[in-house]
């Protein structure tokens, strides 16, 4: 916020009769949207705001920008010179700044009292009474050690471009929120707020400028994080049609499917998504029942849906909005199956009528993300050009010949998986900044709530309870953690070669399950420290919540992925897991026999004095042995079982809560080595000294 | 569900057309209540039915009671020779049942099938292929190893009736669940049903029956846990009408208040509320700000809301039902302060408008429990007669003299308090309820579905994974650990005596606090466990977790419970806490010292066969060992302050996580004992095998 904004408020002529209801709406916890709505429609009866009255109003009502104590005292002082004397109401207050107050607009001031609540005895007390407000002035005794402009230019980087467009759409009246909306009012909101977007271009970050160019990846996910400030069901949304969609197009099909839909998809022209689970399969996709058929006479594609359980589940944006899918499907031609492959399949017309052969079906309820429209898709025996099968990796000659540069049909599976890989960073990203604002909004209200006390009649702040900093500092260290465990992923994600895919791969699945985990549980945590008030909708806590919650199970359950993390780390990346993981179990065991006798162990040293406690080297040091031995301690367990004739599925199955333990000991290993390094890379100053207390901590 | 069921439905002539479609409602995973909705519906086409008819229907559609897989096998068998050969359609295979089925019914199960997303393939598999559906097989070969039904008996024990009655009353038409309601058709649902519920007679458990008599307060908590098993919201709005707002009247008041109201609460004729919890005040309620001022020129109560924390918060049934309630108010006659005592006061007139001088504000939209209307109250000098105190403990006089049994003001509260443990002990008993139909639902599901799997094409039960397992199993053990601890808790309260009183509330809050976290944590696993579907409204398991959350928080915040509990063990419930407390810390040190002499420590002998890690005394042992350090070490590190001249109340923050880390040993020693205790108490058979197994685990 503008220094000089306080000064700019309090020059206005024109906002002077708006200074007692901006003040109370900011000296209460946080101003809502709504209270900004309210009081925009007061400023609306003054006589015509010039320009700089406008955007003076626009600053103090953005809700992301609170004012600082500081200010709020500078504006308090101000009212009370201008009332003169003690007023009784927010009417009152309002009459007394200046002369000749509009009447309907002085009783408009009245009615927004009563009908947000505030109190006659209130408002005089927020006014006049210091001693009855010392929230603020705790505020006031506990200013920041550090800058918080700064911290926010380290934690967005080179992305900030991205973040402060993200904040300007956002901060736009049509991005209002109304908390409680039945599902098909939230449907619309979202998208009418997607179709703000592409206007907006952002649609566009995911495409390539020009044929042959790159799309800009990394800061499309920026965008995703940056939207997650906001509304989950539209980020969802968001990534659907853009990431999902339009990536799979871009990352599978080629020059003549970019050129067909890119284009539509970005400006939602195109409406559509990405159909790939099934009612059977959502975690094991390689055994999806959809059947693409060739059929060389009318050179088509015939999708079709066998079972009940082949029907495709959950698909985003197919109850209502999709006209056209990503559909994954069992490719079959001149009677051979060549595994699963992805067409893009049109299912509804332009008036939005399902297509014959398509049924679709909403899926209803759900616990959260009502603004987004899963469906289900069903398929009977529908027909596409065979021009629809995207076929970057493959493709079926109008004879029905197969061809494939790869010629293995999982290793050519996961290829086209492994360049989807995006979503998986994005829901990462986007858990981030989720958690982060629980975090934050749960972290104010514990500095402001008061209750019990010492005996002197001020009751205790909760913040100031060591129950309530256990359950909330931890957790936004981890969040600082994650942020940067994500922000060098992204940074991987954009330098990966085909060398390094696998390790993205992997980092992607791990810190994408950790993220989301962190995010549910520091959500709970915020939802339970701010006691009631965190179960209501309006403080936004338990709507993240509730939306949140998905995010462990979709692009990816985390109990499955965590697993992968652990067995590609125990194989080596191994081609055929299976039949390697012998060589692989052996090999660790002798890296780790190594490097025992050269390292020794950091906890046997025992230092206990607080400088090597809170040493960085340290902390590495323990996590990265911890994580060691627990990977070494799960080979030694796999070996003994296969020795003994057991199958290495049966051998991984008996040990899978080893591999999750050290799944979760090798990701916050990791995090906790790029905490280090973000926070070591940093100039000397107060940001650095507060990241470093977050990072020991 | 009688053992003759499915006799009597094939051997019915009538309802030969249904079975079919009975038979594809329970071969899915669940029957659900849209579901028998449905067959219902197609059987109002039937011919009219005679009672047996009527009756045997009626037992194949409640939800609760699930077909076995030998029972599904019967009328599996049934409709193949039925039949004669395979057809491919739900309508077909009805038609096949008996010669001439009406046409209109075969064109409704047709529609039916397609509403419900029944394909053609999947409802002739289903009949006819016994190889593509090794769902039912796998029941069929894990019989259980004991008997549901005496292990039902063993869980509802004296209290089966209750149960039953509670059963009886959720199995007909009018409860009826509709997912994702609006909140006006949640409220309205909720509303009817709580009438159903009075009409039946459950509020009365919660009243004597005759002036002098005793409430059956255990049965009436039975009641609200069985409640559990449906709609958490009607749970709440049931507790808060017969528990808190009879209660306080039937605990706090006297016998003129029991006569004028208890009558007319127990009908719901008069429907009101409970309100304590202030905006300022929800934990700390000894400090609440409503005041009550005796005005003795009138004999009236003056009730006023001085201040915006001090309108009353949260109060179910505020928002839009209730008629009268309970206020808590500080006590103010003659200019003295006599602390908080209870008030009827009436809110609406019986058209349902607001009093005069009473403000009513809806909560609004709430992370779950919808269907209760919490809401705000403010008093503007609302004037009630003198005799709308309640009495029981403290009276004033006409002339404004106070007076009470009880001379100190804070022993008088917690006395007040003290008697509507009840609401505790009902919330930890619902918790119970509704982790055990979340890990059902997750359970069941995990032995259905199939993922990834061995070489030999079949995929494995999820159920089979070690990481679900680990995930869900512990969850059960403790809910049946729980459960004996709240079966036994009811015991005491049941038995309490003015002596025991304290050690009842102790406990009612540590196992509140243990069975409320329990829940939130068994059903977030239980959704987790489930996948997307269990983030699915329709699939419950959801919509619990949302509903349960706030159980941390209601009657009681965990975090404060639980720090009462490892108070009221420190200190041996001193009156006043903070002087006798380094008396209390010290004869614990010296208990601690007498007692390690002659008990050894079973760590050290650290036997690692199988017989002893299974032991129960083991067990035992080991968590009443940690509880103990844990206090003691707690009572040195505060003795240790204190000697050095620290505050108690800032000692006591100083290590309150070391407080609460306690308080869940505490809390799981004294569960695991009367898991242990129960268990020991029955009869040899498989029964108690069974649940030897929960509690080893």
């Amino acid at each position: 916020m503008a220094a000089d904004r306080v000064q700019s408020l309090l020059s206005n002529e024109q906002l002077l009769p708006l200074l007692p209801v901006l003040y109370i709406a900011w000296v209460d916890i946080q101003l809502t949207s709504l209270e900004g709505q309210c009081i925009r429609d007061l400023a609306s009866m003054l006589p015509a705001l010039d320009t700089d009255s406008k955007a003076t109003l626009d600053t103090w009502l953005e809700p992301e920008q609170p004012p600082t104590a500081t200010e709020l005292a500078r504006l308090r002082h101000r009212i009370q010179r201008l009332a003169g004397r003690r007023r009784t109401t927010l009417a009152a207050l309002t009459a007394s700044m200046q002369p000749g107050v509009d009447r309907d607009l002085i009783a408009a001031v009245a009615a927004y009292a009563r009908e947000r609540q505030i109190s006659d005895a209130g408002a005089a007390a927020a006014i006049f009474d210091d001693s009855e407000m010392p929230v603020r002035q705790d505020f006031a005794e506990q200013q920041a050690s550090f800058d918080p402009v700064e911290l926010q230019a380290i934690l967005e980087g080179e992305y900030a471009p991205e973040w402060a467009l993200v904040r300007d759409i956002l901060g736009t009246q049509a991005f209002r929120y109304d908390y409680g909306d039945s599902i098909p009012a939230h449907r619309d909101a979202v998208k009418r707020w997607l179709a703000i977007l592409a206007e907006r271009g952002l649609g566009t970050y995911a495409m390539p400028a020009a044929d042959g160019d790159q799309a800009n990846m990394p800061a499309f996910i920026h965008l995703f994080q940056a939207l997650a400030m906001f509304d989950l069901s539209l980020v969802v949304k968001f990534g659907v049609q853009f990431g999902l969609f339009g990536g799979s197009i871009l990352f599978l099909g080629t020059q003549k499917h970019h050129q067909a839909y890119l284009r539509d998809i970005a400006t939602l022209k195109l409406p559509g998504g990405f159909a790939m689970t099934e009612s059977g399969h959502g975690s094991n996709v390689r055994a999806l029942e959809t059947t693409a058929n060739y059929d060389a006479a009318t050179q088509e594609f015939v999708l079709n849906t066998p079972t009940v359980s082949a029907r495709k589940e959950w698909i985003g944006n197919a109850a209502c909005d999709g006209r056209c899918m990503t559909v994954f499907a069992q490719l079959e031609t001149a009677g051979e199956n060549y595994g699963v492959h992805a067409f893009v399949v049109p299912i509804r017309d332009a008036s939005g009528a399902a297509l014959d052969g398509v049924r679709i079906e909403d899926c209803g309820h759900k616990m959260g993300l009502n603004g987004v429209d899963n469906g289900r898709l069903y398929f009977d025996h529908v027909r596409i050009p065979r021009e629809n099968l995207l076929d970057r990796y493959a493709s079926v000659s109008p004879e029905g010949g197969y061809d494939s540069s790869i010629a293995s049909d999982d290793k050519r599976f996961f290829t086209m998986l492994g360049t989807l890989v995006g979503g998986r960073i994005s829901v990462a990203a986007a858990s981030i900044t989720a958690a982060r604002k629980a975090l934050a909004i749960a972290i104010r209200y514990g500095a402001l709530r008061r209750q019990f006390g010492g005996g002197d009649g001020v009751e205790t702040r909760i913040l100031d309870y060591k129950t309530h900093q256990t359950r909330l500092f931890p957790a936004l260290a981890r969040n600082f953690a994650l942020h940067f465990a994500v922000e060098h992923l992204i940074e991987q994600f954009k330098q990966r070669t085909p060398e390094t895919a696998r390790e993205v791969e992997t980092l992607a699945a791990g810190i994408k399950s950790m993220a989301s985990w962190h995010a549910i549980h520091a959500c709970q945590m915020a939802r339970e420290c701010c006691g009631g008030l965190g179960f209501l909708s309006e403080n936004q806590i338990s709507i993240i919540r509730r939306d949140v919650d998905v995010f462990a199970t979709f692009e990816g359950d985390n109990t499955v992925l965590m697993q992968l993390l652990a067995k590609n780390r125990l194989s080596g990346y191994a081609q055929n897991f299976e039949q390697d993981l012998v060589i692989s179990v052996i090999r660790a065991l002798r890296d780790w026999a190594k490097t025992e006798l050269v390292e020794g162990n950091p906890i046997i040293a025992r230092k206990t004095d607080e400088a090597h406690l809170r040493d960085a080297a340290f902390h590495g040091e323990v996590l990265r042995l911890r994580a060691r031995n627990q990977l070494v301690s799960a080979a030694r367990r796999i070996r003994k079982r296969i020795d003994n004739g057991i199958e290495p599925f049966t051998a991984f199955n008996q040990i899978q809560d080893h591999l999750l333990a050290y799944a979760q000991s090798e990701m916050q290993r990791h995090a906790g080595e790029q905490f280090t390094a973000a926070v070591a890379a940093l100039a000397d100053g107060p940001s650095k000294d507060a990241l470093e207390a977050l990072r020991q901590l």
